[in-house]
């Protein structure tokens, strides 16, 4: 069967350049989530209130995760101490980030690439010991905004190293937006022969207008799992005003129809985005949206 | 090599829903356009002036077209009395519309699909006796907005049936921009299979979000002609304020960045769109425009 697992990450990445919101739109936000279909979603971060104002609710979000039973809930970590915050408040879901550029790494969390490379093992088994699942996402995986392009082979060696350090599952992640259909093909092959035997997702961003086109260079060379934002939530810090991660109901579309199922309703997915947009106060980067969704023909008579 | 070949179209498709502007700032796009290393540019069309009163001045555009001596300029005609304006014009590389669904022909040229496609012969004809060229583009090659789903089969019977009656290339068109990868590269297959020794090119709409994922497809099953339109110029008239064509910067990054010769010098095209944003006083849809072009990483010594 040809299906798709996508995770929705705007409560996480979409949110986490905004201005704060509040947790009761926070959490309207994710019951229209849940109501899309979806079954993975990234609720939030346990990363510094300081660097990231609009998560510093982590655990108060956390608290109320149980509305929704059927739902996988998960967080991303930083470092230890957002580990044992998020299994404290209950989220045994993780997501780890390693930045594949020392320059990335240094402008994100004060620590070169190796170092954060260090830390999966001792994450892991944290994570393992209370029965919860890590994922490691490679971020900068193509281009890094100080050091330039990524070389492919290290995207690798990091993936072989977070497995053999006790990585559930892995995701490369386009962070700033730079990758294409051939680079893409390029980097997925390496890491999962690097990986074989491990679940890989993939994390775009549509800065340059590629997403959707490098989600389905991903999808022919075997991906089947995909982050997306509703509204295509969320910005580049590196280019102020840029559009964010590839739209939940763009890429949802884009699979559906086609045939290859997603789990999604498109139409709640829309719904999705225009309550956020709404509550954020501000138009969201979604061409689906803007178009009214599907085309409705006037004449046919069973459409 | 890898290489493909872009057809600039948005002076034709670009500007044909806009307000009309002075012929001064037509030409002055089109020296941008040029200026970017693009070979083909779609100049305008011989059409109704009452229909489509942007491009009411095409016979003083293609006078002026001696202009740029390198460069392979078409216009788009959609009846004999076009190709006897353009060829009396001099120009001698035409586009022909067929719409692949009867409610969409009707309502763009009064005829239904079977009028429209007996046309091709009488116009292969005229355009033959004078040494040009003809491209018969096959519209609404997906979903019609009045019609429904078109069928994948129809368009191929339309491509053969071009070919045989003289058509010198094809192209397929996602004219309300609802096509998704899978069925991008079902009817380009098809398309290939009944017209296998005719050039095949893609018009490709970003209504949804999908263009370029549906560039890629294309790509991946042997396309390589693709049209495009500075800063995503063109809007959809069945959806009021949705995106155009796919933008030719972006389909150029998309390619360029897999080491993929498009010929196309991607600051240049960027200056283009922002020209033509100016010229018509609004913003364009380009996501890599509002990201300030490629990544310029700013700690790499080489780049």
């Amino acid at each position: 069967m040809n299906a798709v697992d996508i995770r929705e990450v705007g409560p996480r990445d979409g949110l986490q350049i905004e201005e704060p919101i509040p947790i009761e739109a926070k959490l309207a936000f994710i019951d229209a989530l849940v109501a899309t279909g979806v079954r993975r979603i990234e609720a939030t971060s346990f990363v510094s209130p300081r660097a990231i104002p609009a998560l510093a609710d982590a655990e108060a979000v956390a608290a109320q995760l149980d509305r929704w039973p059927g739902v996988e809930f998960s967080a991303l970590v930083a470092g230890l101490g957002g580990v044992r915050r998020a299994l404290t408040a209950g989220v045994h879901r993780l997501e780890y980030v390693v930045s594949a550029s020392d320059g990335h790494s240094r402008a994100n969390v004060g620590r070169d690439s190796a170092e954060s490379i260090a830390l999966i093992d001792p994450i892991a088994e944290q994570v393992h010991a209370v029965g919860g699942q890590l994922e490691v996402i490679i971020a900068i995986a193509f281009d890094c905004p100080f050091d330039g392009r990524t070389p492919p082979e290290r995207v690798a060696a990091i993936a072989a190293r977070a497995v053999a350090s006790g990585a559930d599952s892995l995701a490369v992640a386009d962070t700033v937006g730079t990758a294409s259909p051939v680079r893409t093909a390029e980097v997925i092959d390496r890491v999962r022969a690097a990986a074989p035997d491990t679940e890989l997702g993939i994390h775009l961003h549509n800065t340059r207008g590629q997403g959707l086109a490098n989600a389905w260079a991903a999808y022919e060379h075997g991906v089947r799992r995909f982050d997306s934002a509703a509204g295509g939530l969320g910005g580049c810090p590196f280019a102020p005003g840029a559009s964010g991660n590839i739209a939940t109901e763009e890429l949802a579309y884009s699979f559906d129809d086609g045939g290859i199922e997603t789990g999604i309703d498109i139409d709640r997915a829309l719904d999705a985005a225009r309550l956020i947009s709404r509550l954020l106060g501000k138009p969201v980067d979604s061409n689906l949206l803007t178009a009214g969704g599907r085309l409705r023909p006037s004449n046919a008579a069973s459409q």
